[in-house]
C-alpha cells in the first residue's frame, strides 16, 4: 500500500513556465509559428515533463504486460486462451507485430509476465512478475483480490522507478491477454456510467452473436460485483486484469518519475484511465498513441483529456500503436533541438 | 511534349492479383486479421505498385522543389519573397524542418531549384533546373507559358526516371515557394469548380484582411486567365507554379516507373491533382502523407481518392509530412516481411 501512496504523493503538475519557454524557442525556428502543429506540442510537453530544456528521449522502452483472464470461459474472445503464452513466446523470439515496429523505431521491448496461466522458463527478455495464473472469471465474482491488484500495480510502479534509474527517456505501454477487451470495457462502463453496449466492441474480431454475449457477460459482472466508481482501485480489482493493473502502475510510476508515457490502444487506455482517476496530474504525463477501432476508446481518451496521435485503424494492442507514436514524439524533440533559428540561418521573419 | 505523352502511355493500373496475394500473406501473420489496419494497406499497395512481393523501400528520397511566384506582389503572403532562396540555403545546410525529419526517418533530401528568383552557386545537394526566375503574376496574366510549364513538368519526370535507375524504393514530394498556397488554391478552384473562398486559407499565417485580399486576387486571376478545367495542363500553366509543375511531373514519372510516391501537404497535392487529372491510374501510386490545416486540401484528396495517413496539424510544406508518412509506410512493409506466421510461431488461430 505504502508504495502506491508514496507514488501518488510524488506526482506534480508539469511546469507551465517550461512549456512556454519551449514554445518560445520553437517560435524562433525557421518556419511559420505553429506550422509543425502537434510536433511542437510533443516537444514542449517533453521539455515540461522531463524538466529538461534539451531532453534526451533516445532511450525508448515499451513494456508489454501479459496476463490471462478467467472470463474467457464465457466465450468472449475469438482466440483460445492458450494464445496468451504462445504470443509471449513469439514476443521473445522477435516475430510479433510489436517486435517489428519497435525495431523500426529503435525501441526496446520488455515482456512482463504479470499473470499468464503458463509456467515460462527463464528466457532472455522475459521479466517474471507473475502475481497469479490469470484473473478469476468476473462473471462469477471479483476478477482479483485487492491484494493481487495492488501487487500487480506495484510491478508497474517499480518498473517505472527502474526506468528512471536507467535513464529511459520515453516509455510505451503494451499488453497481451486473450479476453482483455472485456475487462477494459467493464472498467470504462463502471467509471463513466455509460451503458456496456456503448463501450463494448469486437475485440479480435467476434461476430454479432458473440458481441451480444460479451455485452451480457459484462453487464452481469458489473451487476454482481458492484465496483465503486469513486474508488478506481475497487473497479480495477473487481472487473480489471493483472496486465491492466500493471499498466496503471506503470503510468503512475512514470508520472512520479517525470517520464513521459505513451499509452497504446484500448486496453492500455483502461489502465491509464485508472491512473488518471487516482491522480488528475497524471494526465500531464500521458501521450495517447492512437485512436483504436474499439468504440469505447474515445470515451476514455476524452475523460483523460488526451488527443490520439495516430489513427491507423489498429486493433492489435501489444504496444504497436505506442511504438509508432513514440517515433513521432521523438521527431518533435529533434525539431526543438536540431532546427536552425531565423538568426542562425539568415532567414527573414514574416 | 513527347516525354509527357510517353510518360502517360507508360502508366498502368496496379495488379489486383498482387494486392490480394499480399493481403493473404498478411492474414497468416500472428495477429487478428486486419488488425494492423492501414499498415496492411500500405504493405499490400507497395507490393502491387512495385510489382515485387518482397519490396525494398529502404532507399527513400524526398524532392523539395523551390520556385518563386510573381503573385507575391499582390501581398498574398506573410513572408517576403527573399525567404524562398534563404530557405533553399537553409535546406542545403541541413537546418530546416525537412532536414531534421528526413534524417529522423532515414530519407535523403534533394533540393531542386526549378524557378527561384536568385542565382545559386554550385552547392552540394542542389539540383539546378531553373526554368525561369519565378512565375509571372497570375493576377495580371498567365503565370507561365505553356513551354515553361512543360519544361518544369519534364524536370519532375526525369528525376523520377533517375530514381528508377538508382533503385529508389519510395519517393516523397516537397516544396518551398513564398506565395505558393495562392496558385494551389487557384488550381483547386479551377478544377473542382468550388468557390475560391471555400478552398483558400491562411498559408503561413495571414490575418483576416489579407485572406480576403488573397481570395480576391485568386478570383481575379481565374476570371482573367480563364483556365480550362478540361485541360489540366492549361490550368497548371495559367494559375500554377514552377515547383507545382515539377511535382506534377514527379508524380507522373513515379507512376510510370512503378515507384510509390508520398505527396506532402497542400501545394504538393495541387501538383498531384494535376497528375491524376491527366491519367486516372496515377491514383494507384499515390500516398497522401497528411491532412493539412489548409481548408482546400480535403477537396483535392477526395478527388484523388487518397486518405491522408497523418493528421498532425501541419502547414509547413517542404516535404515534412511526407517524411513522417514514409516511415509509417516502411513500417507496413516490414510487417509484411518480418512478422512470423501462425505456423512459424506455433500460435493457434482463432
Amino acid at each position: 500500500m505504502d508504495i502506491v501512496k508514496d507514488t501518488l504523493s510524488r506526482i506534480k503538475p508539469v511546469s507551465q513556465e517550461l512549456l512556454q519557454q519551449a514554445q518560445t524557442r520553437l517560435d524562433n525556428k525557421t518556419k511559420p509559428q505553429g506550422s509543425l502543429g502537434r510536433l511542437e506540442e510533443f516537444a514542449r510537453r517533453i521539455v515540461a515533463i522531463s524538466g529538461n530544456s534539451n531532453p534526451d528521449i533516445s532511450k525508448k522502452v515499451i513494456f508489454t504486460f501479459a496476463g490471462d483472464h478467467g472470463v474467457t470461459e464465457e466465450g468472449v474472445s475469438l482466440f483460445p486462451k492458450e494464445v496468451t503464452p504462445q504470443m509471449v513466446l513469439n514476443f521473445l523470439s522477435g516475430g510479433a507485430g510489436i517486435n517489428v515496429l519497435a525495431r523500426h523505431v529503435g525501441a526496446d521491448v520488455r515482456v512482463v509476465d504479470v499473470g499468464v496461466d503458463y509456467d515460462f522458463e527463464d528466457m532472455v527478455g522475459l521479466i517474471h512478475k507473475k502475481v497469479a495464473r490469470g484473473t478469476k472469471n468476473l462473471a462469477k465474482g471479483p476478477a482479483m483480490t485487492r491484494d493481487e491488484m495492488l501487487t500487480a500495480l506495484k510491478v508497474g510502479i517499480e518498473l517505472a522507478d527502474q526506468c528512471r534509474a536507467e535513464g529511459v527517456g520515453l516509455v510505451g505501454t503494451g499488453e497481451m491477454g486473450i479476453g482483455n477487451t472485456t475487462p477494459s470495457s467493464a472498467i470504462i462502463a463502471a467509471i463513466s456510467g455509460k451503458s456496456v453496449a456503448e463501450v463494448t466492441h469486437r475485440g479480435t474480431g467476434i461476430g454479432d452473436e458473440a458481441l451480444a454475449n460479451k455485452i451480457r457477460v459484462i453487464e452481469g459482472g458489473l451487476a454482481l460485483n458492484k465496483p465503486d466508481p469513486a474508488d478506481p482501485l475497487d473497479v480495477l480489482a473487481k472487473v480489471g486484469g493483472l496486465e491492466i493493473a500493471a499498466i496503471a502502475g506503470l503510468v503512475l510510476g512514470c508520472a512520479a518519475n517525470s517520464i513521459p508515457v505513451v499509452i497504446d490502444g484500448f486496453i492500455s487506455t483502461a489502465g491509464a484511465l485508472i491512473a488518471s482517476e487516482l491522480h488528475p496530474d497524471v494526465r500531464d504525463y500521458i501521450f495517447a498513441a492512437h485512436q483504436s477501432v474499439e468504440i469505447g476508446h474515445r470515451f476514455m481518451l476524452e475523460r483523460i483529456g488526451a488527443d490520439p496521435i495516430l489513427d491507423l485503424e489498429f486493433r492489435l494492442g501489444e504496444g504497436t500503436g505506442a511504438a509508432l507514436a513514440m517515433t513521432l514524439i521523438e521527431a518533435g524533440v529533434k525539431i526543438l533541438k536540431e532546427m536552425a533559428t531565423f538568426e542562425q540561418a539568415g532567414v527573414s521573419q514574416g
